[in-house]
């Protein structure tokens, strides 16, 4: 009764076929091949535009290669003080950025706003003595397992726009953000002004592949040396690109963030009012003090303490493969708590 | 009847199942997991020797964050002046090291050798004016498909440790080497002063995954993060570490590059006044006019012309999993052209 | 009438000899003249203990190049949020360094302490998935005019210690802080665990030299190729020695910082109230609103607004060759104003 | 009598009369002083076309940072296998560029040509696998102490503009070539497809400044930020700023190089047998056995072996106030050695 990550989820049936299916042998290295020859294509229908795809292997590559593709290395990105190219990539920015900043910017449920950007960007001078912003990066569902909505998202484009910031969505579980929302995957990128996402996979049934995907055609100009570069440029390159595919042609990314979402949603009803943030993805932060969580482990859950909660905080994430049962079990020990 | 890359190869079935078995949920991210656990002991066996072993996405980033390993920012590396580093691999020595650089060395059939390495060496002054060789990249097998014998590695490696020099060997087809020779890993590797080797698996049947094997444990302290810093420690590690057990072992790393080596042998006997370089791996470099180069290609061959090799240079690389009839083929072709 | 930094202030005639008297041709190009040949032992004379120091053209390149040799790329340097890191320094610890981050420490009156170091240390968690401290930077004297008793700095020493960080000191002001103190230079530095320092000229009276002290030995061993690397080491490198032995072995660092110190604390006691920090070096910070600042301009006194310290605040920088004419007018405008 | 370099020579007097004037208190740090106003109108004046200005400590500072803002992290500059910025700078353009590499170019007597330019870019191909030129850099003088003449440049400026590459110009001797020709500043730079010049000043009786002149005005745009962050922009600007505008507004750059040229070729002709590179500028490389070196040195003259032209080759560098006596004397020795 794992709930400690959506990476602890297996992959897909569709999209080990796809692998399997790629593995003989095959006259074309590198992305010459036919999977990856679909993958503009594809995206391109997905979100309605034409976009361009560069796929590699962690959301660590998708945030940090994507960065560089809008940032100098004598600029900065405006994110979340809980985002995860603050916490949980190594400095991965600066490392492929050639020496970016990041500068932390407030908000509420790990939410970005245009109020507290305005904030950030006025503690900073416009002069040559300081670091100057040239990216936004927010996180689509974010840290917290919100979702922005379209609008939301719109009006840090537009702020972003007149400040002529790139904006980045690390997207490694925008599916549940589509899910929740309900919209065209458009309405909350390149229509609301979105530059450049991470398309997480991994987390969502997939195996060992993200996916960059570029909606402004000059942040795409510089990302396949960048990638080649970076190791992330696969001499058999099918692989990546199957997974990809099966990911977003058959409509599984949709259907396994559905899945994940409900069973979140099951769980935040047992406990309402414990609940430290809206639960609008597949991620449930709760209120346990050290006793409770305790008796729920020794029930068998595992999760997460999250002390960037606070001290009685705990992360339970739902996987789109979870066992019903273990949700049933997980939101009843809820009920008893109380 | 493709002979233009081992990047065309096939998946060896004993590796897609590996894969197929991991695909199963595992309470256990990033290198937590049970396979990822096993790498080291396997290679430990594999080479009879304590080693710690990173999986990563590709043969580039292995000698990337492999030399990062090895070299500061200030410093150089010592390597062929056809090295796969130098001539294909769009700077990943500067990227990953933070700005090394690479000085160039001669050397017949692809091979470096204690005089010119001395020569080269002797190009620099030692003071502060000039990027200081920090260490040497060589290539098992070579960029022309030569093998050093373990007394030509272990010369270079003694005049690396006389001048304090890390030894890194790109090992892309490091099997076929093995293979060639019939020694022990060890013998071409840390008994003969190797310190760390991209040990190649995805030219020679694997999927999507190289493993760096660490033989002098004082390079591995900053590998893990630099590796997850760099993207490339997966959320689900166990796709690549089950691909890198699988390939060792079942002894398939060596089955797999005898049968390509074979086939290259094979080839060269029905060339032999055309060969450029001694075929001892499984890439044959042929000396074919530009008219002979286009009836090959007319006869259905696929091949590339090798301008390293001057203009009338042509390289087949033989896979794994080649059609003996493609290779019969070939030999019958090479042959009436005398 | 001019507070706005000790940048504005001349250079000190001793200075400008030693300068002149470098003008005439000497066979000795790079560190290889007389002057730089003294600058060991003169500094090492000054601490009481041997250091190696490095003429470097700004106070921006004295800490990016010291920092560059206590953190490596994947590491962090733990410093106050005001820092001139942070804040003045245009993202040159990473650029120096190649990636490294800054992680803000809070503290009041712009002073690091043990308890909000640990209190930052503990927000971030062992692993590799986070950028890990490095190095701790102290500013003596703070960017709020305060300075650390030899105590407070060997308590931060002790605790560098014990997690294996360095302990840099930004001491673009240090001669104002040991002339506050009254104590001797080793005892807020090698003594109380600092590994190496900023020594700060230009402010002081100096017209183009800084120098970077290092205590321990191990720190310095890649100083010299990056300092070249950098393009700091001049050419004719006589004239930035030259400038740093007149500052020292005439005793003019210590009676400059006094003359600026001394100009401080009258300005102080004109407008004890208004103070947002003790004045304890040769900058003062106060409480004003926009109408008394506006009428301190008209009366002709130039200063700037401290933002930092609420929309409230100005700071008045004190030069070692201030005017004590109009020190003695800002303190009586300052006493009109009540 | 000492010909090993003109980094031994004095500072001329106008030079340091300009520095003395400086001195005095100015309330205006960085660059806002009235002498950093005056660089651009007064190399704009000299060049006879709008130019930016950057004062900066270090030839290799200028060479470093220019090309940083020529080239991206992952380029490469074409230059001379000689040149400064690939043998006696340290790695500094991978420093300042984030990783950028140097692709050699051969060329008799230091100087690249379209036919050996062509030759160097016709070995890499134009794919992602490879570090594509951005750039060209060429030295004038050149390292062999000649010069190219206006059509020279022009031909390989427009070859670089044909192919989308910046032209980069080290002129640490600008000056001794512009003597030598006799033509116009702007003949040999942006009339001819210079895009940024290193100016030197340093070895021509400056103090402690070079200048980067941009010509390109999109080149312009990231150096002020570039600068600042390498440590580049001091906070009393006024000292380089007040060096260079003496150095040009007096013409004392020329006449400088004028004395020095003159003297170089009073060498050059005791031994026209042994010349190795016809001497144009203010450096003489003569083919001498050790015995004749040895010779010379025990009449006290003092040079350099140079190695790059060959086991019997010396440097002799003249400088601006090269004393007439000692040319005396080492042309009638080296007439003497027949």
């Amino acid at each position: 009764m794992d709930f400690t990550s959506d990476n602890s989820a297996g992959v897909h049936p569709a999209i080990l076929d796809a692998v399997v299916a790629a593995a003989r042998p095959q006259p074309a290295g590198y992305d010459s091949d036919s999977w990856s020859a679909r993958l503009d294509p594809a995206f391109s229908g997905l979100f309605g535009a034409p976009v361009r795809v560069f796929a590699v292997p962690s959301g660590t590559a998708a945030n940090g290669l994507g960065l560089a593709a809008c940032v100098p290395s004598f600029g900065a990105v405006l994110c979340h003080g809980d985002a995860h190219v603050e916490v949980d990539e190594a400095g991965a920015v600066p490392f492929f950025t050639g020496g970016a900043s990041l500068m932390h910017v407030a908000g509420a449920h790990g939410k970005l706003s245009v109020d507290t950007l305005t904030a950030a960007a006025a503690r900073r001078r416009g002069d040559v003595h300081q670091v100057q912003p040239a990216a936004i990066s927010l996180t689509q569902a974010t840290e917290s397992g919100t979702v922005y909505t379209p609008d939301e998202i719109a009006a840090i484009g537009s702020w972003a726009k007149a400040r002529n910031l790139a904006v980045h969505m690390d997207g490694a579980r925008f599916a549940n953000a589509v899910a929740h929302l309900g919209c065209a995957p458009a309405d909350v990128t390149w229509k609301a002004g979105v530059d450049i996402l991470s398309f997480g996979c991994i987390k969502n049934g997939g195996m060992s592949a993200e996916a960059i995907v570029v909606f402004n055609p000059a942040l795409a100009a510089t990302l396949p040396v960048r990638r080649k570069r970076a190791g992330m440029m696969p001499s058999k390159g099918r692989f990546a690109a199957a997974q990809l595919l099966a990911m977003i042609e058959g409509g599984i990314w949709l259907e396994n963030a559905r899945d994940a979402n409900a069973g979140a949603r099951r769980i935040a009803l047992a406990a309402p009012a414990r609940l430290l943030h809206p639960v609008e993805a597949n991620e449930v932060f709760l209120r346990l003090t050290a006793a409770e969580r305790e008796a729920l482990r020794a029930l068998g859950f595992t999760f997460y303490d999250w002390e960037l909660d606070g001290p009685e905080a705990a992360r339970f994430v739902v996987r789109w493969d979870q066992d019903a049962a273990a949700i049933d079990s997980l939101s009843s020990a809820l009920a008893k708590l109380g």
